[in-house]
């Protein structure tokens, strides 16, 4: 190991008393800012990105080679690895957060020897986290996912929602042909975890019918651990039952993915708002226009103040272009404190990660790649 | 057993050399006829179905119990047990044929201890069945299932999607949970199944925007088999697998179930184009008015006869009412020969089942249950 990198450790390590105050990532104004040991826990992350994609992509499309041909098309298109009209792409499949939390919880518990059983563990959430991003686009009439035209724009509804389906039998299937003895209870953790997502998502479409004044802050949070959180806790506990851990530190790896998952939900929405075009690949205010109920936009309409009522009045109507400065309406968020709540509430969920990770991985030196993932999707800027 | 009871059974068996003249059930014109054992076969089919609901019921409603609140309402009303105000419903989910196979197969191989243990694979494949029923009926539009408005009228397209893929995931939670030792081989096979199920649809729906002529009878019978039989083998060969059959006799079972899941599928498209609307709880002729290209249909578009002519230009152009009389449509049909040939291949299809049911359970008292299930599905009008 080298300096630089014991003392990132050193400063990045979980204490049952973290210090609120440390500056996180990129939640000084949604830009990276360069903290003690900060980059040197990016390039970490980044490698264990890198490591965790090598090893999970073959049981991917190992997995998704075994579709029926008409739907190994459309899975192909989605996960970057074919263009729209079957040739051979570079694939762009975003960047498995998700399988690198199984990986990195299973070697943080139970060292290379778990981190190499938990392979398709870590391939089943990633088929998880892809059969809803599926049919969340169908339902949210999303028309863009990883700078590409999302599969139902393409392919149609309905082998939106096929492929989707089938890539959650993928998934399960996966577990139940697992001959490892924590195969079965990471299914069922999965399934349930399947349905919290669920859940999440028909709180987020039901809340998005309703008048910006009904919906509270607390069931927006809900929504959103649900949405968001939930797989991320669910990675990081199968990681844990793949090395073999007991039912509180599982619980606790759990809680550690939810709460840094929160983090990353909060910070997504502040770059939903304010985050660059360029590097979002959405146009700039989407969010605004579409009138989404993220949680700064929640947390301003609650604030009570005259920027809020401004907001309530504009959030009422539809979006009109060329009526409405969506620049102006960020500017409400933001005024109404939407855009400070977020990141402060994103720092405070980062801090019980860390409390929970102190339990979940009492050794600082193999809690550090976790805690480097942690802050890597709080500090992404895309 | 009684004296009609040993008649049935004797009528019935299996042998490896079928008689394919012997009447079959409801095959002549569609409607229920009094064969030799017939009546005594569906009593103790229904008496089969009744013990199956009374068995699998329990566990269905504490599997959609644990589903969070807002999905908990549209799975209930799905299956009948509440209304869409969430007012108690007496229950109308079907006849659940596919859990009385898992529970009746079990029983043939393993006795009364093997189909007690069955009782979570049986609510497994009910919960997958009435999933898929979730998601297509979104996929093709249809708004009317088992004489109700079909989830997705009722709540939206978004709650039909969620709750679909809410009930998939319990349905393979089921088996994760249990502790059986065939539970991870049923839950890869029922994985499989799901699979096969999605690519069945697509390739219907893909099928149903291609011209007449250009879809085959040969495509559509490997669709039908995708669709309705794979699921009816599935069905089978999990209650083999909770009975302890080795891997031949597991096959065969699949085979039986996938052969008579062709039988029934046949007979449901001729009921479709001729049944009684009082019964089927659709208006005449919808299939028709649709330009479904069910198996019948096909089979007349491909003969080559005047008729077939007549059909493909009608069928070319979508149904308006006051336009086209359906009782002329359906006469085209029949007179290219699309009803007797889907007939005929239905009894092909029950001789096939019965071969492969003698491989299955040689013993022809033991095979009398999944008998007399077969011969009801083929002989059912509504």
């Amino acid at each position: 190991m080298t300096e630089a990198r014991r003392g990132a450790t050193a400063t990045c390590r979980p204490t049952g008393t973290p210090d609120r105050q440390r500056p996180i990532g990129a939640l000084r104004d949604g830009e990276p800012v360069a903290v003690e040991g900060g980059v040197e826990g990016g390039y970490e992350a980044e490698a264990l990105l890198r490591e965790s994609r090598a090893s999970v992509d073959p049981e991917l499309r190992s997995a998704i080679a075994s579709l029926p041909a008409g739907m190994r098309q459309v899975a192909l298109y989605h996960f970057g690895w074919q263009h729209a009209d079957g040739t051979p792409a570079a694939g762009n499949a975003g960047k498995a957060i998700r399988p690198a939390l199984v990986l990195t919880a299973a070697a943080a518990l139970g060292g290379p020897a778990a981190r190499a059983a938990a392979g398709r563990a870590a391939a089943a959430v990633e088929l998880v986290h892809n059969f809803t991003l599926l049919h969340d686009d169908v339902m949210d009439r999303d028309t863009t996912r990883r700078h590409r035209p999302t599969a139902w724009t393409v392919f149609g509804d309905a082998d939106a929602i096929l492929v989707g389906d089938a890539l959650q039998a993928l998934a399960l299937r996966l577990l139940a042909a697992d001959p490892h003895p924590a195969s079965a209870a990471a299914a069922v953790r999965l399934a349930d975890c399947v349905m919290e997502l669920c859940e999440g998502q028909h709180t987020d479409t039901s809340m998005e019918r309703r008048a910006p004044g009904e919906v509270t802050l607390d069931e927006t949070l809900v929504m959103a651990e649900a949405k968001t959180g939930a797989l991320l806790g669910c990675a990081c506990a199968l990681g844990g039952l793949y090395a073999g851990a007991d039912a509180a530190h599982v619980d606790a790896l759990d809680a550690f993915g939810r709460e840094a998952g929160l983090a990353f939900q909060l910070i997504d929405d502040v770059i939903g708002i304010w985050g660059d075009p360029r590097q979002t690949g959405k146009p700039a205010g989407a969010d605004l226009a579409a009138r989404k109920k993220s949680l700064p936009v929640v947390a301003a309409l609650n604030s009570g103040t005259p920027a809020a009522a401004e907001l309530a009045e504009l959030y009422a109507a539809p979006y009109e272009e060329g009526k409405e400065d969506l620049d102006r309406t960020a500017l409400l968020v933001e005024r109404a404190g939407g855009r400070d709540w977020a990141q402060a509430r994103a720092a405070d969920r980062m801090a019980g990660a860390m409390q929970e990770l102190a339990r979940a991985v009492p050794d600082p030196e193999a809690a550090g790649g976790l805690l480097a993932l942690a802050e890597f999707v709080t500090r992404r800027s895309t």
